[in-house]
């Protein structure tokens, strides 16, 4: 394919949102699924990235929760992927304004330039037939349609939304047709699934969508004005932040919060789908991933240090180097991290999203986070704590610096492991290479640097009657933080 | 009850060996169940001990594995209890070796004191009942009685050998008879465990046995005369070493290994029994917990940080402060240790005995100890590592002493977190307190000592381009080490 003048590429829009709860303990509210390697050895996130790679897009926008800011950057950063903006919310408004946020960037250059929504967080085993089938949307977009793509179901699910298309139209559903919408319908249950399986016609609702951005932004001018308005007054209102585009707090938190599928798409007369098979999975569930995972001869898709004996269609997961038996179990769960095992009978592996509300009720940090918390200069993990002291290992990125700070209430020492560090302490500043270590006593501001070009690793032990991380008096941030 | 004149208290020889196989992960080749905290907050051997309190009882001799020596002595010193030898068995030479071991101790001052051969892994929760079925025994036994202590049975169980005793003889099954053994049986198939069941008159073999010494070996002499010769010369060669009992090497290992109950009850026309229900258990899979543990509304055993949706009769016990939550399981095992975890269905935790020959046979150290390596002057235990370096916690216990040392791959940091460290470094002594820190550097003599009245806590970060253990060269050591 030769590549297109820069104004016909899409522009694709990754929604990167998600709670964090159905993948627990992998997912977290800080660490969702879009941001683990669940399916390959990269994330779902730079998989999505990576599809986005052919000639026919431009560099994506992405839409992010302001939490997840620098994980999102250093994760396409290391991927080596260009990106046309991060676009944070400062909270949640569901599809509809994200749709806009994207539309209104997209139209300040190219008022007819096509915008692919997609998600973050699905896995596309089939990637050519993903690609064929937006390049078959986006003659329809070109002419004003508002495309969906809707995935040829594959069995009676009702935990999906599904579309009616025209039967008249072609139903190939293999990517090469673009048909009308003639009905959006609610996840059904069971016999209606069933009905709709048999009968054809029917498709997944996978919410992907495919339009000019001036025709989404007419539509939903037409039918939700208050969006529009609100996400105008957001784009205005932001601010470039580091690498990001901060949109207006105000205003995008007054916005309407609605999908696209409600705002516009079952409304607009211009409703168009492609019908799909390109091995689409949204990753609901451990059980998803059991779906879509190799299996050994017993059925067992196993990922780690794992011994089993007797095992069958299970799922067994270790994350933490932590060896794994299992021993005469059918249909399980059973996944590990470093603070938090998850064991489950497959088919109630949704329930999971009931643990994770009993631990935010209970303020526990396994909800949020995991023992690595990233930050803007790298990461820290607790290695080990005990009475008045804990023991960290930091990983500070080559370039990298944390503010300036202080602490009331603890000594720290650090002992660099790998790379060279640049220590401000008081009034002197030292420079550590491997194997060489700093004492900084209570009440001593204090800056870390790494100078370097390679990661610098080092052991913080912590000494002290109060470990708290919110003990800390921070003088300068390169990180805008206060 | 008055304290008895010393010669006529019973000398219990408590059996503490054990492959630490059973209740893996959380018992190790060099942590076997009995050393672990089952079934309260002590060890079964530390519950063992103190069931052994009671005045009819003088210190008792421990005879263990010397892998275990250290924790075995430290245990019993922490829980306060004398003790009349640690016995160190350099190879396993099953019981009957054990019991002549102890019945020569015993006889060098008394020989016709009795002897109270124990296992130091079983728990006994009637303890009351306990004692009063070893007064009953200590009649007969004074008057010559090989007596041994069969359970009344509970259920038709066919992992144990029975014991038919005498009907015309009482059996009230309380512990006040004690009569005489008509027939030691095999295990059962299941019918004929039910039949025994059934008839009445079998108890289950519980491997407890009580004789007056001069008794013991002199059917041990008729029967099997190899044992009492290669016994007595294996403690005519013992060597007393720190505050253990260090059996003639090669005299032991050329003693046949056999059973008391094959070697001599069976064979003896002088064995007797006491029928006794005293809320036995040995503990033999994790199955066992579960079936003794305190129960919930559901049946679920939790010991732990442990959250159940929807869980029925199952065993879940995290020992690592890691979360652990589990959802629409029934009748399964879950164990969580600091590097292992365990998940299997209840009525198959015996096959953990699988797991760990196939951690045996693939040299994996996770068969045999635990990441917390006992030492006799402490403990250490690896918290974090990474490329060219790791990180340790180490305790060393109040007044103990490291051996001398240098390595020749690594350099190491102290940073002492509690108590207080005096350190030999180079020509150099140096006394630390809490938040105070030292370098070892490659090549240097060093020594740490505790010399304080308080556990020292130290965290240590080695680095270099070899870490392994054996990088060590020793000069001087307190524990009789090379």
């Amino acid at each position: 394919m030769a590549k297109s003048a820069a104004s016909d590429l899409i522009t694709p829009v990754v929604l990167s949102g998600g709670s964090g709860t159905r993948l627990w303990p992998m997912s977290r509210t800080l660490f969702p699924k879009q941001l683990l390697p669940l399916a390959s050895a990269d994330s779902l996130l730079v998989d999505t990235a990576r599809r986005l790679q052919a000639p026919q897009f431009g560099p994506p926008i992405l839409v992010c929760n302001q939490e997840h800011r620098f994980i999102v950057a250093e994760q396409l950063r290391e991927a080596g992927f260009e990106r046309r903006a991060i676009v944070l919310e400062p909270i949640g408004r569901n599809t509809a304004p994200a749709a806009a946020i994207g539309a209104l960037l997209v139209a300040q250059t190219t008022p007819e330039g096509l915008v692919l929504m997609a998600a973050s967080d699905a896995v596309i085993a089939d990637t050519a037939a993903f690609q064929r089938a937006v390049a078959t949307g986006a003659e329809a977009a070109r002419k004003g349609a508002l495309v969906t793509f809707g995935i040829t179901p594959t069995r009676p699910e009702t935990g999906y939304g599904y579309i009616r298309f025209d039967a008249r139209g072609k139903k190939r559903g293999n990517g090469a047709d673009c048909v009308p919408v003639a009905e959006f319908v609610e996840k059904p249950d069971q016999s209606t699934a069933e009905a709709y399986l048999k009968r054809g016609g029917y498709v997944w609702n996978s919410g992907m969508f495919l339009f000019r951005a001036d025709r989404y932004l007419a539509e939903l001018e037409r039918f939700r004005p208050a969006i529009v308005a609100a996400c105008r007054r957001a784009v205005a209102e932001a601010e470039t932040d580091l690498d990001f585009l901060r949109l207006g707090q105000a205003a995008f938190a007054g916005c309407p919060a609605e999908s696209i599928d409600y705002a516009v798409m079952e409304k607009t007369a211009d409703a168009m789908v492609v019908p799909v098979s390109m091995g689409w999975n949204d990753i609901g569930s451990w059980g998803a991933l059991w779906d879509i995972g190799d299996k050994d001869a017993a059925g067992n898709v196993v990922i780690g240090d794992v011994l089993l004996e007797d095992v069958r269609n299970s799922y067994v997961r270790t994350e933490d180097g932590k060896l794994v038996a299992a021993i005469g179990l059918d249909d399980i769960v059973l996944v590990i991290t470093d603070d938090a095992v998850l064991a489950a009978r497959r088919d109630r592996a949704q329930d999971v999203k009931r643990v994770v509300e009993r631990l935010k009720l209970a303020n526990r940090p396994e909800a949020d986070v995991h023992t690595t918390v990233y930050r803007p200069w790298g990461s820290y993990q607790s290695v080990d704590a005990g009475a008045r002291f804990q023991v960290k290992r930091l990983v500070v990125n080559p370039g990298a610096k944390l503010s300036a700070q202080m602490h009331h209430h603890r000594a720290e020492h650090w002992v660099v492991v790998h790379g060279t560090a640049k220590v401000l302490r008081g009034e002197d500043t030292v420079l550590l290479s491997e194997n060489q270590s700093i004492y900084i006593p209570i009440g001593t501001v204090h800056r870390l640097e790494n100078p370097g070009k390679v990661p610098l690793h080092l052991i913080e032990v912590q000494s002290g009657s109060y470990l708290g991380e919110d003990d800390i008096v921070r003088f300068q941030d390169d990180y805008g933080r206060g």
